[in-house]
């Protein structure tokens, strides 16, 4: 049920011949009645915005923020194509207004696969009715299936409130280390829907924070995708709702398809929570955590199961937040390897423990303030490079 | 001859017994009369700076940019081992003092290895007197080999100018991403040794030139380590020279060790020249190419030899740069595969030879003004990841 979850919404997955014949590629996210609603998003604050990014972001200003559907294709991200792009993703915009019977721009568009190819039109001007005709309730899956790429499965929620749903889908991988909100990206994307009744100016609240702590906290290679968008559609089927049970259940929404793309991003292992306590700043607690969960190197030490720490201090002290060696802890778990600088002495069988775990928590006290962050990646390993050497 | 090319210089290097038995893991280079003469030096801007970089800091300082000698180990990093740490690299110097007949103040000290293990001082104590009484002019390959690491061969240079000599010697391998001169390391060590006369202020100012084109343009992993230093002394014996001259010969001495290091990297099988063109601002080209350079998926495509420059147009745009993406041309080599923020026909033959090369240039000309950069890196490939699983 996911994104179709809360009342008010439909949804289809079809393969149009994007990609390979008979592979679904070809999504739709829509009201029931098809009329247009208060809808929120965050993008990619990359500098190289995908054509259906700027396509979406122009769709929403001029509407005041009202949408009747997002159309979301996967095998080509219509990135790095011109103004033919931007036109191609006008028209995919037009095409499904026409068959839903609202207006163009009240149809938003999300793309993902490879950039700087011309996106085919002829499978969506001929998959596009099909697609209308098959939204029912229960075509979230079969429209979580279709934005997928290197994904090796769905990403869906549900998250109960009192006298609300918020349901949601999203696809990530690779290029995952978000930025939409602060700064920090992947292609990700996310549709998340309610049934809650609330102003846009609400709505918008609580869909910063939910991707601040979720999408915005993960990072597993640092790269920011041309793509990322994050959509919040509000039926408001369910009458108004109290404002700060809709945020937490946007957040956890958030947060539970956040933790699902960072278990399947590509090749990895392992879930590695990289937590920093004691900063002098948030924004020195979210560089240095930053900065841990992107190493190479760390990852790399992730992959073996080695818990030799003194990389992690020294992209600590490389990150740029204030930093001082004498006070530096680290433990990975619960068990501390390194306080005040030096090592110290721990139960090696209980770390091996540890380190053998499919998720792991490293936490990295500076000992100089308050403030504290945390990122969720992954492991580097032979996988991540045997998807990425070769596109084609 | 490297190290002790220039008049005035001894070098040796013995296995100690800081690396298993056998293994050349402690070097030597000094003045010829074991009288100190002018050094500068850079050092790595990491905040958890490693204690013999701490020590020779304060050498310097105290001695007024002055040295007999530099003594150098491999095998541990004495890195994040508090006070103790510190009061090994004192001693480790004290030794080598007593033994040319300096000051304490006089000796300089290095170590790249493992951070966070105590430095054994066993090996050095009974190692150091043979270290001494092994000191010739053609004692410079053992000192280069006694400092490597992971590193597959000896790096060494020999630059001559008008008449003057400048020689070197290097380690690197992992942890490269050096950031001493300006802002962005390694655990890279080099010693430089010149026969010509000159200042200090003179020497520094071609030091720090010579290493901000050099150590710092490259990268190979972005990790800054806690123990990379540069250090040039001055025996003088070649008496005054041109300082352009100098500046040169010292630059084109640091460019052939640093290319040596990205050829030796872990697990690299191709160089790779990331150069920026047509930036707005000499930080943008800086920033924009270190991004490209130190990309996880840029770097996985030169391993396979893809020429997919989608990844390369996502990382400029996410790089912080001023950026427009219909301006921007991307080139394999000569050839060009995206121009205007498009892709543009190419010959596919040509551009398969090109990528096939052990060493591949890419150029991003971002079309907003006139500044340029260059960052040297290498691919990512399964040999980093066995390389760096496992320390132990």
């Amino acid at each position: 049920m996911s994104v179709t979850a809360a009342q008010g919404f439909v949804a289809a997955g079809v393969a149009s011949g994007i990609k390979a014949a008979g592979v679904a590629d070809l999504a739709l996210v829509a009201t029931a009645d098809h009329r247009p609603v208060p809808v929120v998003a965050t993008f990619t604050t990359n500098k190289a915005p995908a054509a259906p990014v700027q396509a979406s972001r122009a769709h929403l200003i001029t509407t005041g923020g009202r949408a009747a559907a997002v159309v979301l294709n996967s095998g080509n991200a219509n990135a790095a194509t011109g103004a033919p792009g931007r036109a191609d993703a006008e028209r995919t915009c037009a095409l499904v207004a026409a068959e839903l019977g609202c207006a163009p721009e009240e149809v938003l568009v999300c793309s993902t696969g490879l950039i700087g190819i011309p996106l085919p039109m002829e499978p969506l001007v001929s998959g596009i009715p099909a697609l209308v005709a098959a939204l029912a309730p229960d075509g979230a899956t079969a429209a979580a299936q279709a934005i997928l790429t290197t994904d090796t499965g769905v990403k869906e929620t549900l998250v109960a409130g009192p006298g609300f749903t918020v349901g949601g889908m999203a696809k990530g991988a690779a290029m995952l280390g978000p930025a939409m909100v602060g700064p920090p990206a992947a292609t990700m994307l996310a549709v998340l829907t309610t049934d809650a009744a609330a102003e846009t100016v609400q709505l918008q609240a609580a869909l910063d924070a939910g991707v601040a702590a979720s999408f915005d906290a993960i990072s597993t290679d640092g790269a920011c995708s041309t793509n990322d968008t994050v959509l919040l559609f509000a039926s408001g089927a369910a009458g108004p709702v109290d404002g700060v049970a809709l945020a937490a259940a946007v957040a956890l929404a958030c947060t539970e398809l956040a933790e699902q793309m960072v278990a399947d991003a590509e090749g990895a292992t392992k879930v590695v929570q990289v937590r920093v306590t004691g900063a002098a700043s948030a924004d020195d607690a979210r560089r240095a955590a930053r900065r841990v969960a992107e190493s190479q190197l760390c990852k790399c030490s992730w992959y073996g199961e080695d818990p030799y720490w003194g990389r992690i201090v020294s992209e600590l002290g490389a990150s740029g937040a204030a930093f001082d060696p004498d006070l530096v802890a680290v433990a990975y778990g619960d068990i501390v390897v390194c306080a005040g600088g030096v090592a110290v002495a721990h139960d090696a069988e209980a770390l091996a423990a540890v380190m053998a775990g499919t998720r792991i928590a490293v936490t990295a006290d500076l000992g100089l303030g308050h403030a504290t962050d945390q990122v969720l990646t992954c492991d580097l390993t032979p996988g991540y490079i045997d998807e990425n050497m070769r596109t084609s």
